[in-house]
């Protein structure tokens, strides 16, 4: 079975809860919205991650079905909101929900979304001091995801950007929920604070791998593995780690040279190719292909600590099939 | 001593908490965007409701303290982004968030004050299953309050709007979270879930009662009690309930004559008083003062169950204050 209908199988719980939860009530135009996006489809990482941590730690993964969705909606929330915030028109192929239900019912959606995670983890079936380890922790998250979106933010206004920053950045926009996910498994699982921290770190590295790996993919797959033109990044001149660390490694004339086809709207193939192989030529590809997989080893030393059984065997190949795919 | 003495004396300990929370850290612009609406003042309302709840019914009110001020944080969240949906440049004479931070990083705060709240609620010192509660009840609260939002929302694209529909709107808009606030400090107080309920609707009267005597001041109140031009929502055409009310009291001709002054941005002083007349003499502006004033006696008897203490008598006198202040 390949991996991605191994996981399919695991997320259908969380999937469930999911349908539950986001019903059509009044005012619809309100509760619609909120649906629009978390039902769109996704492959649910972070749930997953979610069970499988708890799993493979000895614990229920049913226990942990409320926290788990409640990460995906979080992980919702932040997206129908970054979108008002960067006025993007579309999500993974979906019109965004500020495009389809206007700006004050995003917010709004975005704002219930929150509010649901919550009840969905006040609600669920385990132990009231766990519970309530899980709220403050999810809420210090959500807030650590704000910071690294002004982070971003503030980032569009300069001119460079320090790499180091820019990892900080990803870690709390898009790795930190991972942990989050490996964090409340563990707990759920019945792990101390202590583990459940050495598995964060774990899901952590792993979503920094991840995120680098899209990044490098992007550059390097063909168009039928990303299902996408490749270069679609540089394409839209976007600042990715790569363009970051490249525009820190090379010197004045290919970082012009770079900066010129990152900035242009009408980039040929041809474009593309020479901004990959000044990214090549100054070590920044390689170095990227690198970080992302020590990332993974980093990760994958972690849980090889637990005693082999089926989730940590569906984890590792998780963490494989993030940061390997396409490859 | 005068309400408002006694009022400022009680809240601060919750001013206290507000400013260890809301302290100013990387990245700046967003801490500070998160500090600008709730330390720019308040009466603090909803915490005074909490901790005087809270001791009435023989707690400890320093242990509601968190809490409380965990409802001054979400009050102010919504009215963060409340100010983004309606596009409004002033909150209370101050610049609203987004005229001073832009529009993104004013979504993120109001995001980020949402998480401190579940973090101060989770970090205060209750039990674990009365915080749990704490945090269903909460979160359920602010869906509760954008499910009004999105009501208004929805109203303002309708030409006449049914006066009990716009009861249910400025109920979840405003009310329920004075709800919230008796509901939390009779439970940090010791109270089971059936008394805790029944405070919360004692305090949903009295937030209602708040609302509806705010229109009614503005149309009848000078200019010196108001500590703004009265009549100032007729001048800018806001439907309140005691309009909405109005247009359903009135006959053809009074109530053109009314809709035109509200759609009128020049109105004159005579537009005002004429305004204010029609509503009179329709009956709409005596049901309002006398349907707040219902709503305070409705709250003053659930009060009068509990045996006199200084609580009680403080908090009688902020109902008082809240629904008569003014006349």
């Amino acid at each position: 079975m390949s991996i991605k209908i191994k996981l399919a199988e695991k997320a259908k719980d969380v999937e469930k809860a999911l349908n539950d939860y986001l019903v059509i009530r009044e005012p619809k135009k309100l509760y619609e919205a909120m649906a629009h996006i978390p039902l769109a489809g996704g492959k649910r990482l972070r749930p997953v991650m979610a069970q499988l941590t708890c799993e493979m730690v000895g614990g229920e993964s049913k226990k942990a079905i409320p926290f788990a969705a409640s990460l995906e909606v979080i992980h919702n929330f932040t997206l129908v909101h970054d979108d008002v915030m960067d006025d993007d028109d579309l999500r993974h192929g979906v019109a965004a929900c500020h495009t389809v239900f206007g700006l004050p019912t995003a917010i709004l959606a975005g704002d219930s979304l929150f509010a649901y995670a919550f009840e969905m983890i006040a609600e669920s079936n385990v132990d009231d001091k766990i519970k309530s380890e899980l709220v403050r922790h999810t809420a210090y998250t959500v807030r650590r995801i704000a910071e690294g979106q002004q982070m971003d933010i503030n980032f569009e206004e300069e001119e460079t950007v320090d790499p180091e920053l820019y990892l900080e950045m990803i870690r709390l926009k898009t790795s930190i929920l991972f942990g989050s996910a490996a964090y409340g498994g563990a707990l759920i699982g019945g792990k101390g604070i202590e583990e459940a921290n050495e598995l964060r770190q774990m899901a952590i590295w792993v979503g920094l791998g991840f995120q680098i790996w899209d990044d490098y993919l992007d550059a390097t797959a063909t168009a039928e593995v990303l299902g996408k033109p490749s270069g679609s990044d540089i394409r839209q001149g976007k600042r990715t780690l790569l363009v970051i660390e490249a525009l820190d490694r090379t010197n004045n004339k290919e970082r012009k040279e770079l900066i010129n086809i990152l900035d242009d709207t009408n980039n040929t193939d041809n474009d593309v190719k020479r901004a990959v192989e000044i990214m090549s030529n100054c070590g920044a590809l390689e170095n990227c292909r690198e970080q992302a997989l020590e990332y993974l080893n980093g990760a994958k030393k972690t849980i090889e600590k637990y005693p082999e059984n089926g989730a940590r065997e569906l984890l590792e190949e998780l963490l494989e099939y993030m940061v390997t795919r396409g490859h």
